[in-house]
């Protein structure tokens, strides 16, 4: 049971006040239990209004609290009261988030080092913290306030992770990493392995230490089976707000900007640089060296061998085709030269045609 | 040393009596050790025709057991007599995997919640499961008669594995999630990690806390360092009997059928459906929002952003070549248009030629 | 604090005296606390020059000591002396590459098997090697000299791994695999899961037991979640001092021979035998069964599906372009057979044409 004030509260603090919710036929008093769609909810779960396209569907809900921006206010209701309990947002999707996010929030536990837990002498575990039976923390590492450290999961010497931080199970971060307060990391995902850096040498490879970190800034996210490798001199860097999703790559000294989303099994070469506020569609592969502006797209599954500095959003992947039909379009791809010297004899036909015509006019 | 009665009994088991097999030559009171080649394979040993083209190779094959098709049986030796020890069956493919699973078994050994192990005193072991050291059951959770649990694998509160499972080491099943029995999930496998879900809000991310689970049927296989997250509200499924190799990425609320196979590398985003019967190949990349019907096949490396519904096999992937002629395709590829304005001019010159000459005639 | 001179003995222990170093200018007393790059170095730093174009830049360098070729030194100082610290040498880049080790190298501590560390009765654990809390070695494995399993790594049964190892934490070798010497293997790698074989069954599929092992040559090194899968009967084969990124995929049977370089997130299907001194560039996909020759390179994002004899090197990706004209190109692939129509008629209209001018010439 919660009250939408109460929700709304939470949405303040959660947002730091930048997502006003407005309250009309008494949605300030409204009790509910949980979201609903618009079609099913009934009178004690709360709806929202995502697009607008499903404002009829809106409007004959029977959720108990309706969230709906200014502009449906206006579409739906005009002046006139919507007689219903309706929350008025500019943002009605990232008021749903929050609303969950409150809603499912569980008062953090602070159990310190559990037993069965290996935590070294030498490191710091803020009391309120958590450290799980199976999990490791070495020595001179830091843990911040509440963060929870879960099974298996290891913190290596000399790290440092922020407060509010959750490791899931099995999560392996090395030694001498800094990661933000309120990151996420899901299990799985290796923080800090060594780049790989080798000098060739009479046709062998010789290991070039891999000294620098990995810092991960505020509000990260980070996904499953994700790994972002320590820099070779500097540190490998992820801006605060970012959102790394599952099984991607980061080389070393990559740096990511502030609030960039990566979808699922992208991978990124060493030493690329990638803007703030950037989107960078799954399955992408992006080479090393290069520097993605601020703002821009990288389209899924797209090979990216450099940024055109024209370009806003950049994409290439062959496109699929029923089998047969891609088995032709491939042999012409290969073919492609003698197409162009076709059309290049024909070219010189057609001049000498137009020449001996014009020649007898 | 294996009597292959007893193989064939226990063939007949696992298959659930549909693998029926017929001794000739006395082949029931054979006893051999284990498999081999056509060419190699001695009187001790079971070998199995897989293909006609190797009929031949079979006939000389000195194996002390030789497993073939009736079509197989009736080319070789007609009507008469093998004159040798003989087992005549549907599919010698599967009864060679049936008879070497049959082979190698070992019994399972109970052990229960073992020392060093983390079993939360709410979690439900069976008595005849095994739970490793080092490895975590929390509240809440099931684990089914004879499952193994091994060390550093982990299962979250309130989640059921069922039963005849192996959990291998470092595997992580987040909380409420639901595994079938005879499930196997290798090591590094992470099931029920957060669904990549943000809502934006003033150029930043606002998380969606991720409500549904992850559901896996009876008889799945997930491979190493795969991934398969929890669903945003309802679970994420895999249905029966499918196999799903390393390294896959399941983005949530993804639906795969039954029976369906998936080979290593492939990513599939948010709430695409697969069917049953379906064959996807190695690092396909599959859009989200998309299905793909029973009994079809995604071609290897294929970025796949539709399904043509016309199509049983879809494929695309740009073909390889000697690097410089690769590089002169990629150029032409990027010029399509050049041509095609080429071919449109030449379009043009040649009609006007054509009405010239027309005029004239 | 490092003389130059002690170094120096440790480059040519570590490269067997296969690299020579020659001091000038008294370089051989020189004391050092570390590198730095050529323009930033002062007196108490090494400096090296790795490319020809940045000669200007080390004849002004402050570095206390400058290491170069010997084509270099010509280049920059003929037959006078240089007048400073100066370290001649056929190949700076690994010299500082084996120098770094030498300044980082911290004497191995032999804790031997560590309380909390799970190691079955009947392993045989060298007194020098070190079994982290946590981490797990099975009946019967192998942990030679002065290895290290750090936390939640785990030892399969029967597994053998050489000296002078190090298993970061989460590392998962299933049982019955074979590990050289000096091999790096990094976190959440798992080595020996069940490669991918089934056999169908009446719409279903049969599990084909896995019996080969996986053998890694000396001196190898395995990135961060990567891979490789158990053989199906003979063991999956990575030979002596190759380099294996992050995220990399390996079916069973695959066969890489020795000093080849793999980039992250490529995937190799089953069978295919990888010759040595390789290159294989980032997320390629490489089909099964197939033979890639010594010496050879496999482009980026490369989706090879069978080796060109003649080549050396092999590549394919879809060419990344700004968004609109990348669809465009998309098109335009799909529709090559028109193109290819289009130019076939054009060439006949163009044939009738020449033969009616012709003809009436």
């Amino acid at each position: 049971m919660f009250k939408i004030s109460e929700i709304i509260h939470e949405i303040d603090m959660r947002s730091g006040n930048r997502l006003k919710s407005e309250c009309l036929g008494g949605a300030e008093h409204a009790v509910v239990t949980r979201f609903g769609p618009l079609e099913a909810a009934e009178a004690d779960q709360v709806a929202f209004l995502a697009q607008k396209k499903y404002r009829d569907a809106a409007k004959q809900s029977r959720a108990g609290v309706l969230v709906i921006s200014p502009e449906d206010r206006e579409a739906m209701y005009g002046v006139s009261d919507p007689g219903r309990a309706v929350v008025v947002t500019a943002n009605p999707y990232a008021w749903f988030a929050w609303a969950v996010q409150a809603m499912l929030h569980e008062p953090h536990e602070s159990r310190g080092a559990m037993p069965g837990s290996f935590v070294d002498a030498s490191a710091k575990v803020d009391p309120t913290a958590t450290i799980e039976p199976g999990a490791t923390v070495k020595a001179g590492a830091v843990i911040g306030s509440r963060t929870v450290v879960k099974a298996g999961a290891y913190v290596g010497e000399a790290t440092v992770v922020g407060e509010d931080c959750i490791l899931y199970p099995n999560v392996v971060i090395y030694h001498r990493c800094k990661i933000g307060s309120r990151v996420i990391i899901h299990s799985g995902a290796v923080i800090g392995a060594d780049g790989f850096g080798f000098a060739p040498f009479m046709g062998e490879w010789v290991k070039i230490p891999q000294v620098g970190g990995v810092t991960i800034g505020d509000d990260v996210e980070i996904g499953a089976n994700t790994t972002i490798d320590r820099g070779a001199i500097e540190d490998t860097v992820v801006g605060k707000g970012s959102k790394i999703d599952n099984q991607i790559q980061l080389g070393h000294n990559c740096r990511v900007g502030e609030h960039t989303v990566m979808a699922a099994c992208t991978g990124v070469a060493g030493s690329t640089h990638i803007g703030s506020h950037c989107m960078i569609g799954g399955a992408a592969m992006i080479n090393g060296h290069i520097s993605i502006p601020d703002g821009c797209m990288v389209g899924p599954a797209t090979s990216l061998m450099s940024w055109d500095p024209k370009a806003r959003a950049m994409m290439g992947f062959f496109p699929a085709q029923e089998q047969r039909a891609f088995e032709r379009s491939a042999v012409m791809v290969m073919n492609l030269s003698n197409m162009r010297k076709q059309i290049k004899a024909l070219q010189a036909q057609v001049e000498a045609l137009e020449k001996a015509s014009a020649d007898k006019a």
